[in-house]
Protein backbone atom coordinates (compact mmCIF):
# COMPACT_ATOMS: atom_id res chain seq x y z
CA UNK A 1 0.00 0.00 0.00
CA UNK A 2 2.42 2.47 0.90
CA UNK A 3 3.69 2.55 -2.30
CA UNK A 4 1.09 4.34 -3.63
CA UNK A 5 0.26 6.94 -1.10
CA UNK A 6 1.27 10.72 -1.99
CA UNK A 7 3.50 12.21 -0.47
CA UNK A 8 0.57 14.02 2.34
CA UNK A 9 -0.51 10.55 2.69
CA UNK A 10 2.32 9.33 3.59
CA UNK A 11 3.20 12.24 6.24
CA UNK A 12 0.12 11.08 7.76
CA UNK A 13 0.80 7.55 7.65
CA UNK A 14 4.36 7.98 9.68
CA UNK A 15 2.44 10.54 11.80
CA UNK A 16 -0.09 7.88 13.26
CA UNK A 17 2.88 5.63 13.39
CA UNK A 18 5.73 7.07 15.15
CA UNK A 19 2.63 8.45 17.66
CA UNK A 20 1.14 4.83 18.08
CA UNK A 21 5.11 3.98 19.01
CA UNK A 22 5.83 6.68 21.64
CA UNK A 23 2.26 5.81 23.37
CA UNK A 24 2.83 1.99 23.12
CA UNK A 25 6.67 2.19 24.60
CA UNK A 26 5.44 4.57 27.59
CA UNK A 27 2.61 3.10 27.97
CA UNK A 28 2.38 -0.71 26.67
CA UNK A 29 0.27 -2.56 23.37
CA UNK A 30 -2.73 -3.54 25.38
CA UNK A 31 -2.61 -0.02 27.22
CA UNK A 32 -2.81 1.76 24.15
CA UNK A 33 -5.76 2.03 22.13
CA UNK A 34 -6.55 2.96 18.07
CA UNK A 35 -8.81 6.01 19.86
CA UNK A 36 -5.77 6.74 21.71
CA UNK A 37 -3.72 7.19 18.91
CA UNK A 38 -6.03 8.84 16.70
CA UNK A 39 -6.33 11.84 19.37
CA UNK A 40 -2.45 12.00 20.19
CA UNK A 41 -1.70 12.13 16.32
CA UNK A 42 -4.77 14.93 15.49
CA UNK A 43 -6.02 12.16 12.71
CA UNK A 44 -9.92 11.20 12.13
CA UNK A 45 -11.49 7.58 13.07
CA UNK A 46 -11.68 7.17 9.07
CA UNK A 47 -8.21 8.21 8.48
CA UNK A 48 -6.38 6.00 10.77
CA UNK A 49 -8.62 3.21 9.17
CA UNK A 50 -7.56 3.89 5.81
CA UNK A 51 -4.57 3.50 6.40
CA UNK A 52 -4.76 0.75 9.11
CA UNK A 53 -7.21 -1.81 8.84
CA UNK A 54 -7.24 -2.68 12.41
CA UNK A 55 -5.19 -2.28 15.48
CA UNK A 56 -3.04 -5.52 14.69
CA UNK A 57 -1.80 -3.49 11.56
CA UNK A 58 -1.02 -1.02 13.23
CA UNK A 59 1.50 -2.55 15.83
CA UNK A 60 2.75 -4.12 13.21
CA UNK A 61 3.57 -0.72 11.12
CA UNK A 62 5.04 -0.08 14.94
CA UNK A 63 7.21 -2.88 15.13
CA UNK A 64 8.71 -1.98 11.79
CA UNK A 65 9.43 1.40 12.78
CA UNK A 66 11.13 0.58 16.29
CA UNK A 67 13.00 -1.79 14.00
CA UNK A 68 14.25 1.18 11.92
CA UNK A 69 14.92 3.17 14.61
CA UNK A 70 16.83 0.39 16.87
CA UNK A 71 18.71 -1.37 13.71
CA UNK A 72 18.14 0.88 10.49
CA UNK A 73 19.32 4.50 11.62
CA UNK A 74 22.45 2.97 13.34
CA UNK A 75 23.11 0.53 10.73
CA UNK A 76 26.82 2.72 10.36
CA UNK A 77 27.42 2.61 13.95
CA UNK A 78 26.21 -1.54 14.30
CA UNK A 79 28.62 -1.87 10.74
CA UNK A 80 31.69 -0.05 12.49
CA UNK A 81 31.07 -2.69 15.37
CA UNK A 82 34.58 -4.16 14.30
CA UNK A 83 36.87 -3.61 17.33
CA UNK A 84 37.23 -4.17 20.90
CA UNK A 85 36.86 -0.19 21.19
CA UNK A 86 33.59 0.34 19.20
CA UNK A 87 32.33 -2.31 20.95
CA UNK A 88 33.37 -0.86 24.21
CA UNK A 89 32.16 2.20 23.37
CA UNK A 90 28.65 1.03 21.59
CA UNK A 91 27.95 -0.06 25.52
CA UNK A 92 28.81 3.21 26.78
CA UNK A 93 26.44 4.69 24.06
CA UNK A 94 23.89 1.91 25.09
CA UNK A 95 24.32 2.91 29.28
CA UNK A 96 24.35 6.91 28.23
CA UNK A 97 21.20 6.49 26.31
CA UNK A 98 19.11 3.98 29.19
CA UNK A 99 20.03 6.66 31.71
CA UNK A 100 18.68 9.97 29.49
CA UNK A 101 15.58 7.89 29.07
CA UNK A 102 15.64 7.72 33.10
CA UNK A 103 15.26 3.56 32.71
CA UNK A 104 12.10 3.64 31.46
CA UNK A 105 10.38 1.52 28.42
CA UNK A 106 13.50 -0.94 28.29
CA UNK A 107 14.41 -1.95 24.47
CA UNK A 108 11.86 -0.74 21.63
CA UNK A 109 11.60 -3.75 20.43
CA UNK A 110 12.33 -6.35 23.17
CA UNK A 111 9.36 -4.70 25.13
CA UNK A 112 6.77 -5.36 22.12
CA UNK A 113 7.86 -8.51 21.53
CA UNK A 114 7.45 -9.85 25.17
CA UNK A 115 3.90 -8.05 25.17
CA UNK A 116 2.96 -9.71 21.44
CA UNK A 117 4.49 -13.04 21.72
CA UNK A 118 1.63 -15.25 22.90
CA UNK A 119 -1.18 -12.91 20.96
CA UNK A 120 -0.07 -12.47 17.36
CA UNK A 121 2.27 -14.58 15.32
CA UNK A 122 2.39 -12.14 12.45
CA UNK A 123 3.79 -9.23 15.05
CA UNK A 124 5.79 -12.11 16.51
CA UNK A 125 7.49 -13.34 12.74
CA UNK A 126 8.21 -8.96 12.33
CA UNK A 127 10.08 -8.75 15.90
CA UNK A 128 12.00 -11.63 15.48
CA UNK A 129 13.23 -10.75 11.56
CA UNK A 130 14.11 -7.40 13.52
CA UNK A 131 16.55 -9.31 15.97
CA UNK A 132 17.86 -11.44 13.37
CA UNK A 133 18.83 -8.12 11.53
CA UNK A 134 20.61 -7.22 14.63
CA UNK A 135 22.25 -9.77 15.64
CA UNK A 136 23.77 -10.05 11.51
CA UNK A 137 24.68 -6.78 12.39
CA UNK A 138 26.61 -7.65 15.79
CA UNK A 139 28.12 -10.86 13.76
CA UNK A 140 29.09 -9.23 10.85
CA UNK A 141 31.44 -6.91 12.99
CA UNK A 142 32.84 -10.00 15.05
CA UNK A 143 33.69 -11.39 11.70
CA UNK A 144 35.67 -8.92 10.44
CA UNK A 145 37.43 -8.48 13.72
CA UNK A 146 38.50 -11.99 12.87
CA UNK A 147 39.37 -11.94 9.78
CA UNK A 148 41.22 -9.41 10.31
CA UNK A 149 42.87 -11.34 13.06
CA UNK A 150 41.78 -9.25 16.21
CA UNK A 151 39.92 -12.30 17.17
CA UNK A 152 42.01 -15.57 17.22
CA UNK A 153 40.36 -18.56 14.93
CA UNK A 154 38.90 -20.35 17.88
CA UNK A 155 36.52 -17.56 18.20
CA UNK A 156 32.71 -18.02 17.05
CA UNK A 157 31.76 -14.78 16.04
CA UNK A 158 27.85 -16.17 15.27
CA UNK A 159 28.04 -17.61 19.30
CA UNK A 160 29.84 -14.86 20.57
CA UNK A 161 26.93 -12.13 18.23
CA UNK A 162 24.09 -14.57 19.93
CA UNK A 163 25.36 -14.26 23.61
CA UNK A 164 25.81 -9.72 22.91
CA UNK A 165 22.72 -9.93 21.94
CA UNK A 166 20.76 -12.08 24.49
CA UNK A 167 22.48 -10.23 27.46
CA UNK A 168 21.54 -6.84 26.15
CA UNK A 169 18.17 -7.58 25.97
CA UNK A 170 17.94 -9.46 29.58
CA UNK A 171 20.44 -6.09 30.74
CA UNK A 172 17.48 -4.08 29.16
CA UNK A 173 14.56 -5.31 30.81
CA UNK A 174 16.17 -5.46 34.19
CA UNK A 175 17.26 -2.32 34.13
CA UNK A 176 13.72 -1.19 32.98
CA UNK A 177 12.72 -2.76 36.18
CA UNK A 178 15.15 -1.87 38.61
CA UNK A 179 15.30 2.15 37.19
CA UNK A 180 19.48 1.78 37.46
CA UNK A 181 21.89 1.29 34.29
CA UNK A 182 24.69 0.10 37.03
CA UNK A 183 23.38 -3.43 36.22
CA UNK A 184 23.31 -2.90 32.24
CA UNK A 185 27.07 -1.19 32.16
CA UNK A 186 28.25 -4.45 34.54
CA UNK A 187 26.33 -6.97 32.27
CA UNK A 188 27.47 -5.84 28.84
CA UNK A 189 31.37 -5.08 30.62
CA UNK A 190 31.47 -8.56 31.17
CA UNK A 191 30.01 -10.23 27.90
CA UNK A 192 32.61 -7.71 25.93
CA UNK A 193 35.19 -9.19 28.29
CA UNK A 194 34.24 -12.77 27.29
CA UNK A 195 34.46 -11.44 23.50
CA UNK A 196 38.06 -9.91 24.84
CA UNK A 197 38.98 -12.94 25.69
CA UNK A 198 38.99 -14.11 22.20
CA UNK A 199 41.54 -11.58 21.01
CA UNK A 200 44.84 -12.76 19.50
CA UNK B 1 -4.73 -11.30 55.61
CA UNK B 2 -3.53 -14.83 54.34
CA UNK B 3 -2.61 -15.18 58.52
CA UNK B 4 -6.03 -15.58 59.45
CA UNK B 5 -7.17 -17.41 56.36
CA UNK B 6 -8.76 -21.34 57.13
CA UNK B 7 -7.91 -24.01 56.00
CA UNK B 8 -9.97 -24.12 53.20
CA UNK B 9 -9.98 -20.32 52.31
CA UNK B 10 -6.53 -20.49 51.97
CA UNK B 11 -6.83 -23.54 49.58
CA UNK B 12 -9.52 -21.31 47.27
CA UNK B 13 -7.21 -18.22 47.43
CA UNK B 14 -4.18 -20.77 46.17
CA UNK B 15 -6.56 -22.43 43.14
CA UNK B 16 -7.30 -18.43 42.10
CA UNK B 17 -3.43 -17.72 42.18
CA UNK B 18 -2.11 -20.39 40.67
CA UNK B 19 -5.37 -20.14 38.41
CA UNK B 20 -4.27 -16.74 37.42
CA UNK B 21 -0.71 -17.69 36.92
CA UNK B 22 -1.37 -19.78 34.48
CA UNK B 23 -3.67 -17.83 32.41
CA UNK B 24 -1.24 -14.92 32.85
CA UNK B 25 1.91 -17.08 31.45
CA UNK B 26 -0.45 -18.07 28.81
CA UNK B 27 -2.30 -14.50 27.79
CA UNK B 28 -0.37 -11.91 29.26
CA UNK B 29 -1.88 -10.72 32.22
CA UNK B 30 -3.84 -7.37 29.68
CA UNK B 31 -5.07 -10.59 27.98
CA UNK B 32 -6.49 -11.97 31.67
CA UNK B 33 -9.40 -10.79 32.87
CA UNK B 34 -10.32 -11.40 36.58
CA UNK B 35 -13.72 -12.88 35.79
CA UNK B 36 -11.44 -14.83 33.02
CA UNK B 37 -9.65 -16.13 36.08
CA UNK B 38 -12.90 -16.82 38.28
CA UNK B 39 -14.74 -19.31 35.25
CA UNK B 40 -11.29 -20.65 35.14
CA UNK B 41 -11.01 -21.33 39.40
CA UNK B 42 -14.45 -22.16 39.54
CA UNK B 43 -15.15 -19.23 41.94
CA UNK B 44 -17.82 -16.55 42.67
CA UNK B 45 -17.20 -13.10 42.08
CA UNK B 46 -18.06 -12.61 45.51
CA UNK B 47 -15.18 -15.04 46.39
CA UNK B 48 -12.20 -13.35 44.57
CA UNK B 49 -12.88 -10.21 45.44
CA UNK B 50 -13.09 -11.53 49.11
CA UNK B 51 -9.12 -12.46 48.76
CA UNK B 52 -8.30 -9.48 46.03
CA UNK B 53 -9.39 -6.27 45.86
CA UNK B 54 -8.69 -6.02 42.82
CA UNK B 55 -6.80 -7.08 39.91
CA UNK B 56 -3.94 -5.75 40.83
CA UNK B 57 -3.92 -7.40 43.81
CA UNK B 58 -4.20 -10.41 42.24
CA UNK B 59 -1.72 -9.64 39.69
CA UNK B 60 0.98 -9.20 42.77
CA UNK B 61 0.11 -12.59 44.36
CA UNK B 62 0.88 -13.78 40.56
CA UNK B 63 3.63 -12.25 41.03
CA UNK B 64 4.42 -13.83 44.54
CA UNK B 65 3.38 -17.09 43.45
CA UNK B 66 5.77 -17.47 40.49
CA UNK B 67 8.75 -16.30 42.43
CA UNK B 68 8.15 -19.01 44.74
CA UNK B 69 7.91 -21.61 41.57
CA UNK B 70 11.13 -20.08 39.84
CA UNK B 71 13.18 -19.28 42.97
CA UNK B 72 11.73 -20.44 45.88
CA UNK B 73 11.02 -23.76 45.23
CA UNK B 74 14.38 -24.03 43.50
CA UNK B 75 16.41 -23.13 46.54
CA UNK B 76 18.02 -26.45 46.95
CA UNK B 77 18.94 -26.09 43.22
CA UNK B 78 20.46 -22.52 43.19
CA UNK B 79 22.20 -23.28 46.38
CA UNK B 80 24.37 -25.82 44.80
CA UNK B 81 25.16 -23.97 41.85
CA UNK B 82 28.60 -23.68 43.40
CA UNK B 83 30.72 -25.64 41.00
CA UNK B 84 31.00 -25.57 36.79
CA UNK B 85 29.76 -28.96 36.36
CA UNK B 86 26.56 -28.14 38.55
CA UNK B 87 26.17 -24.43 36.25
CA UNK B 88 26.48 -26.31 33.01
CA UNK B 89 23.59 -29.08 34.20
CA UNK B 90 21.51 -26.19 35.84
CA UNK B 91 21.54 -24.47 32.04
CA UNK B 92 20.89 -28.25 30.78
CA UNK B 93 17.47 -28.35 32.50
CA UNK B 94 16.83 -24.71 31.48
CA UNK B 95 16.76 -25.44 27.69
CA UNK B 96 15.25 -28.83 28.57
CA UNK B 97 12.24 -27.15 30.43
CA UNK B 98 11.58 -24.88 27.88
CA UNK B 99 11.93 -27.35 25.14
CA UNK B 100 8.73 -29.21 27.31
CA UNK B 101 7.15 -25.86 27.33
CA UNK B 102 7.89 -25.66 23.58
CA UNK B 103 9.03 -22.18 24.31
CA UNK B 104 6.21 -20.63 25.23
CA UNK B 105 5.81 -18.05 27.68
CA UNK B 106 8.91 -17.00 28.44
CA UNK B 107 10.48 -16.73 31.86
CA UNK B 108 7.65 -16.59 34.70
CA UNK B 109 8.51 -13.88 36.15
CA UNK B 110 10.50 -11.56 33.22
CA UNK B 111 7.23 -11.82 31.22
CA UNK B 112 5.07 -10.34 33.90
CA UNK B 113 7.86 -7.94 34.74
CA UNK B 114 7.86 -6.63 31.23
CA UNK B 115 4.09 -6.28 30.84
CA UNK B 116 3.60 -4.58 34.16
CA UNK B 117 6.82 -2.43 34.48
CA UNK B 118 5.39 1.30 33.04
CA UNK B 119 2.11 0.42 34.48
CA UNK B 120 2.66 -0.41 38.52
CA UNK B 121 5.43 0.21 40.71
CA UNK B 122 4.08 -2.19 43.09
CA UNK B 123 4.07 -4.65 40.78
CA UNK B 124 7.47 -3.68 39.25
CA UNK B 125 9.27 -3.67 43.29
CA UNK B 126 7.48 -7.16 43.64
CA UNK B 127 9.05 -8.47 40.65
CA UNK B 128 12.73 -6.55 41.20
CA UNK B 129 12.00 -8.32 45.05
CA UNK B 130 12.22 -11.70 43.41
CA UNK B 131 15.09 -10.84 40.86
CA UNK B 132 16.90 -10.30 43.37
CA UNK B 133 16.68 -13.04 45.54
CA UNK B 134 17.60 -15.22 41.73
CA UNK B 135 20.83 -13.03 41.73
CA UNK B 136 21.52 -13.47 45.36
CA UNK B 137 21.26 -17.47 44.71
CA UNK B 138 23.52 -17.50 41.75
CA UNK B 139 25.83 -15.04 43.65
CA UNK B 140 26.71 -17.17 46.24
CA UNK B 141 26.97 -19.77 44.52
CA UNK B 142 30.24 -18.25 42.49
CA UNK B 143 31.29 -17.08 46.53
CA UNK B 144 31.80 -20.62 47.25
CA UNK B 145 33.10 -21.36 44.23
CA UNK B 146 35.80 -18.11 45.32
CA UNK B 147 36.00 -19.31 48.69
CA UNK B 148 37.15 -22.94 48.14
CA UNK B 149 39.33 -21.59 45.47
CA UNK B 150 37.77 -23.23 42.33
CA UNK B 151 38.08 -19.57 40.80
CA UNK B 152 40.40 -17.18 41.45
CA UNK B 153 40.54 -14.51 43.47
CA UNK B 154 40.13 -11.54 40.97
CA UNK B 155 36.89 -13.57 39.71
CA UNK B 156 33.94 -10.74 40.70
CA UNK B 157 30.80 -13.04 41.82
CA UNK B 158 28.91 -10.52 41.97
CA UNK B 159 29.41 -8.89 38.31
CA UNK B 160 28.89 -12.56 36.93
CA UNK B 161 26.09 -13.49 38.75
CA UNK B 162 24.57 -10.24 36.73
CA UNK B 163 25.62 -11.03 33.95
CA UNK B 164 24.54 -14.64 34.13
CA UNK B 165 20.92 -13.44 35.34
CA UNK B 166 20.72 -10.75 32.53
CA UNK B 167 22.05 -13.47 29.60
CA UNK B 168 19.34 -16.21 30.85
CA UNK B 169 16.41 -13.42 30.79
CA UNK B 170 17.50 -12.52 27.68
CA UNK B 171 18.56 -15.43 25.88
CA UNK B 172 14.68 -16.72 27.30
CA UNK B 173 12.75 -13.91 26.32
CA UNK B 174 14.27 -14.31 22.34
CA UNK B 175 13.81 -18.23 22.77
CA UNK B 176 10.08 -17.93 23.17
CA UNK B 177 10.01 -14.82 20.10
CA UNK B 178 12.02 -17.70 18.09
CA UNK B 179 10.53 -20.81 19.31
CA UNK B 180 13.39 -22.22 19.38
CA UNK B 181 16.39 -23.62 22.07
CA UNK B 182 19.08 -23.10 19.97
CA UNK B 183 19.88 -19.98 21.01
CA UNK B 184 19.30 -20.50 24.82
CA UNK B 185 21.98 -23.22 24.86
CA UNK B 186 24.32 -20.76 23.29
CA UNK B 187 23.79 -17.65 24.81
CA UNK B 188 24.66 -19.91 27.98
CA UNK B 189 27.25 -21.95 27.59
CA UNK B 190 28.98 -18.90 26.58
CA UNK B 191 28.15 -16.84 29.67
CA UNK B 192 28.90 -20.23 31.65
CA UNK B 193 32.28 -20.60 29.08
CA UNK B 194 33.54 -16.94 30.66
CA UNK B 195 32.62 -17.79 34.18
CA UNK B 196 34.92 -20.54 33.74
CA UNK B 197 37.69 -18.39 32.20
CA UNK B 198 37.79 -17.60 36.12
CA UNK B 199 38.91 -20.70 37.21
CA UNK B 200 42.19 -21.54 38.95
Amino acid sequence: MSERLTAKGRATRDRIVSTAATLMFERGVAGTSTEDVQAAAGVSTSQIYHYFRDKKALVRAVIAHQTEVVVGHQEAVLAALDSMASLRAWADAIVALQRRLECKGGCPIGSLGAEIAEHDADARADVVAGFDRWERAIRDGLHAMRDRGELRREADPDRLAIMLLATLQGALALTQLRRDTVLLRIALTEAIDHIESFTA
